[in-house]
């Protein structure tokens, strides 16, 4: 058993796409991707896709043999759905099945559409991750669960809206020279706390924006990697995932999300390191307040000490512990079925020492991706290493 | 590496559940599993769950957690969709994760609602496993996509409506002892001609009913049913799975579906058995005719051959080889998301010579499960056997 390289990489521009369609751009984030690699696209065994709304988006379910096809691969190809994880989901069932030997070659990646049926119906499509029958025909929107989250969050630790609005202006700064990213606009910290309120305490700026966008990665086994004299030193070295109840009035605590405690805990285990090993993060950042919850869960922070890391330069990019370099959702974008991959990509880029923010990283050697579905009741967890 | 057991199996009844929410159907059918098995449910590890038109049906996605907490297991739980074949895709994600080693006991399942939105929007729902833009908006449905592969199957090998009849008339037979089958109607071959045309050559009876349902099965760990001494004497021995383009004018054929000839000689190999050592089977037969390709892309009649096996009596329960005793999709039902665990469950409990028609089956040892997503664009094949 070897870890499976990331042997290439293709984003799609995020952002307001209304005008493409979905296969289009899995089309191009998955070319992309193969062409980075520079694998032959017949070398590829299955396409592992997440992709959340496409139901309600696109008129569109059954997407995974569309965009296959889309990208010119005539494969088996299972679409994976957990939310705003959906695509967390699919890496970790590539990396297993690579490393079990069965596959040499995975294209993992998603894609979503949302700007095209406008922030209303999208909103009330991202609803559906949530309890309908007890917290969406109640009248619950996600940012309303993580403002409660937030509430329990401050009443439990203390914390304040500023606290917060230094998390937003940090991804806004890591954002500014992604090319691909969304919301390249510099923020301040009076903008964030002026800017219209959402769902008390979470302002418009606490908030990630709704977006377009397909993201895919080549993942090949070590084996390949090498037979084929492939440039890929980052690998997946763990994974991990966890599950929840899915209603916020199910668990015992709002402000701590142990499904990412467990997705972190195996995935940790799996990489055979520590929380103080890693070097840098994506944290799923849908809110503000989910940066501080991720880290606390995954034990990069203790429980209640987040929520300065951002206002104390810990968690910018020439912070001790940089997180969310791309801009994370906030700034970058979430298209929901399309963020995991996202994530591990960014990962793998400053991992290689390319990208924004590459320089200020220095030698990392080690990164982790959080994934979280819903009010984190879908985790996955992946741990990604310089393994040459 | 060692094959995983079926240890348990629960069904609800299929058919017009209308007032029963989908959570309230999967735990009936989990908890009925779980039962069955034996085994502790604080054993189980991970649910493995297919769902197909929830977003539409219920405004619900994410039903993974959900149902995992439906249940009442605290375990991480993704979603498999593949149209159709989507609790199919779950099973063998089980399979191979249990395979590996990397667990020992899983729940694998599916649900579907489809009567509480209507036919007319069920229908619609269904068309999401079309390509959108260039099937459904062009007015394709799946009972016109089928009739074009019937079209093009009586084109190129000849056949007749009533061909097509007479294995309506069977499935229905055998659904008549089948205590969970929603069409327990015998039917005459002069019924199924005399039926309304839904889309010809295909009427009513060619075409599989609207159904509620769910289904689940514990899978284990060949050390584990040692170890807890269960009854488990089926493992799942085979698993294959093919990809096709998702529209059907992307095809070479119409009349044939590579993507279940690839599924199957990956899940012939993986079991080390050949199309002949197959004792019974369960074929996904949404319309008539799909039983017919079914059983010719699976390698157990040759192209332009199985549309006269119903006919001959050779796929009766009394033939040589019996197809779809539980009814099949047919007269059984085709709950979508519980469809392809569904047939697993029929197999193995054949297989085990319990249920209807197990005396006839008699000494079968090896069955097959196909199960289909689109106009097969998802396939995945099973292949089941008595391994002590």
């Amino acid at each position: 058993m070897t870890d499976p390289r990331v042997a290439g990489v293709g984003l799609t521009p995020f952002g307001e796409l209304s005008e493409r369609t979905g296969r289009d751009l899995f089309a191009e984030a998955g070319l992309a991707a193969l062409d980075d690699a520079g694998v032959d696209p017949d070398d590829v065994e299955a396409l592992y896709y997440g992709n959340f709304m496409g139901e309600l988006a696109e008129h569109q379910g059954h997407q995974a043999p569309l965009m296959a096809e889309a990208v010119g691969l005539d494969v088996p190809a299972t679409r994976y759905e957990a939310a705003c994880a959906s695509s967390g989901a699919a890496v970790r069932e590539a990396v297993k099945t690579l490393r079990n030997g069965e596959s040499d070659v995975a294209l993992v990646g998603g894609t979503e559409r949302m700007t095209n049926i406008g922030t209303a119906a999208a909103t009330d499509a991202l609803a559906i991750a949530a309890d309908d029958l007890y917290e969406v025909r109640a009248g619950m929107t996600f940012p309303g669960a993580y403002a409660l989250m937030a509430r329990a969050y401050f009443r439990e630790f203390g914390g304040t809206r500023e606290d917060l609005a230094h998390i937003a202006v940090k991804n806004h700064e890591h954002a500014l020279p992604n090319e691909y990213a969304q919301l390249r606009t510099e923020i301040t910290v009076e903008d964030a706390l002026d800017a219209p309120m959402v769902a008390d305490p979470l302002g418009l700026y606490d908030s990630c924006p709704i977006t377009d966008g397909a993201s895919a990665a080549v993942l090949v086994s070590e084996e390949y990697a090498r037979h084929h004299d492939l440039t890929a030193p980052v690998a997946v070295t763990g994974t991990g995932q966890g599950g929840d109840n899915l209603a916020l009035h199910d668990r015992a605590h709002y402000a701590r999300t142990p499904a990412a405690t467990e997705a972190a805990e195996e995935a940790y285990a799996d990489a055979g390191v520590e929380p103080g090993n890693v070097d840098l993060a994506e944290m799923h950042d849908c809110f503000t307040i989910a940066e501080v919850l991720a880290l606390e869960s995954l034990g990069l922070y203790e429980h209640g000490e987040a929520i300065t890391a951002a206002r104390d330069g810990e968690t910018h990019a020439t912070g001790a512990l940089p997180v969310n370099l791309s801009g994370g959702l906030k700034a970058k974008g979430h298209p929901v079925g399309a963020t995991g991959v996202a994530q591990v990509i960014s990962i793998a880029k400053l991992l290689e020492g390319e990208g924004s923010w590459a320089d200020e990283v220095g030698d990392a050697d080690t990164g982790i991706a959080h994934n979280a579905g819903g009010t984190v009741a879908s985790t996955t967890v992946h741990v990604l290493e310089v393994v040459e």
